[in-house]
C-alpha cells in the first residue's frame, strides 16, 4: 500500500492526500515531526519536508510533481483537463496557492499560530497575524472573481486548483480564519468540495491543542 | 510574434527564454522595470511578477506552467521525458532548483548583490552573501552526484530540469558567483548547454553597472 508521510495541517500534504483521496488509491498516513529532522527521515527526503509519498516502489517529495505524477499514473477521474490552455489556468493557480497564497496568507496565520507553537518556537508575531488577515480578504474577493465565471476555479470542472485552494483554506478554517461570509460563492464552492468523499479524513483530523470550530467538520456550515 | 516581459538576469525568465529558444518559437523581449510597479505592467499582471509571456493570443505568467504549456503546445524538441516516472524526476527538480536553490542560493547572492542595488535598496547584506556562498557548494555537490550517474540532470536526455538549473547559475556566473573547479562534471555539463544556439541570447545579456566576468560568454572557459 501507498504510504504518506506527513502534517495533518499542511496544505501541501492535504492537497496530496484530496488527489489520492478522490483517485480512491488507497494510503497509510504517518504523521511526520519533521521538523525534529529525525535520521530515518532525512534518508527518506534529503529536502526535509513532507509530504514524502512511497508509491509503486518509489519515494516521491514535492507535493506539485507527485500530484502530476498520479494523474498520468492514475488519470481516472481525472483532476486535469483536456487542453494545453486549460491545463495551463489549472497549474497557474496551483502556483498561484501555493506560493502567492501560501506567502501572503498561510505563512502568517497558520504558520505563526499552529507551527510556532508545534516546533517550540513560541507565541505568534501579532504583525504577521494581522498582515495575514488582511491579505486573505483580497484572496476570497480573486476567488469570487473567478468563481463568478466559473463553476469551479479553473473552469467548468473541478481539478488539481480547487485541490489546491480547498487545502489551504481547510487547514486555516481548523484555526477559525476564514470569514466563509465574505463570498457567497465561494462558500458554495468550499461546501461543493467539502461534501466530496475524498474530504472526509481532511475533517476528521485533530491537532492536539488546537480545537476546531464547531463549523470545520459540518458539511451545512 | 510572441513578446517576453523580462528581467535579463532573472533565472525565472531565462528558464522560459530557454525554453522558447530550444524549440524555435520568435519572440520578442521586452525589459520590464517590475519593481516599479508601472499600471500598464500591472493590468497585464495582477501578480505583479516577472516572467510574462503573450503567446497564442493569451498573456501568461509563472515560468513553470508556462514551461509544461510551451511543452504541451510546441512539442518538438521536447524538454520532457515520456514516462511518468521520468517525467516526476524532471519536475522535482525544476522545484528543486525553483524553490530550494532559489530561496537558498539565488536570493543571498543575485538579490543581494544585483536586484537590491538596482531597485534602490541599498548594499548587499553580507551576512546573506555569506550564506548564499556556502550554500552553493551544497547544490552543486548535489548536480556532481546527479551527473556522475546520469548524461543530463534528470536523466539521459536534456530536459526543462537542466534549464531550470542553467538559468540560476547562468544568472550567477554573470556576477561570478559560480565556482566551476568544484566539480569536473557540472562544468561539462554546463559547457554543454551553453554552448547551445538557444543560449545565445543569455550569454548577450548586459545589466548596466554589472560587468560580467571574462569567462561569461565563453564557450571554451
Amino acid at each position: 500500500m501507498a504510504k504518506l508521510y506527513h502534517v495533518p495541517l499542511s496544505p501541501f500534504c492535504r492537497k496530496v492526500r484530496l488527489s489520492l483521496a478522490e483517485k480512491k488509491i488507497e494510503v497509510e498516513l504517518v504523521e511526520e515531526r519533521y521538523w525534529e529532522q529525525d535520521a530515518d527521515f532525512l534518508r527518506r527526503n534529503p529536502a526535509g519536508k513532507v509530504p514524502i509519498l512511497k508509491i509503486d516502489g518509489k519515494t516521491m517529495a514535492e507535493s506539485a510533481p507527485i500530484c502530476e505524477y498520479l494523474e498520468e499514473q492514475y488519470p481516472e477521474p481525472s483532476l486535469m483537463p483536456k487542453s494545453a490552455d486549460n491545463r495551463y489556468e489549472v497549474r497557474r493557480l496551483v502556483a498561484w496557492f501555493d506560493d502567492k497564497f501560501h506567502n501572503e496568507v498561510t505563512s502568517n496565520l497558520l504558520y505563526e499560530r499552529v507551527n510556532r507553537k508545534l516546533t517550540g518556537q513560541g507565541y505568534p508575531d501579532s504583525k504577521n497575524v494581522k498582515l495575514g488577515a488582511q491579505k486573505i480578504k483580497y484572496h476570497l474577493d480573486y476567488m469570487a472573481w473567478l468563481l463568478d465565471h466559473r463553476r469551479w476555479l479553473a473552469g467548468d470542472t473541478m481539478t488539481l486548483a480547487d485541490f489546491a485552494a480547498a487545502a489551504h483554506l481547510s487547514s486555516l478554517d481548523y484555526i477559525s480564519d476564514v470569514d466563509w461570509n465574505r463570498s457567497e460563492v465561494v462558500k458554495d464552492w468550499y461546501a461543493k468540495i467539502k461534501s466530496r468523499p475524498a474530504f472526509r479524513s481532511i475533517l476528521a483530523d485533530q491537532v492536539s491543542g488546537f480545537r476546531p470550530p464547531a463549523h470545520y467538520a459540518d458539511l451545512d456550515f
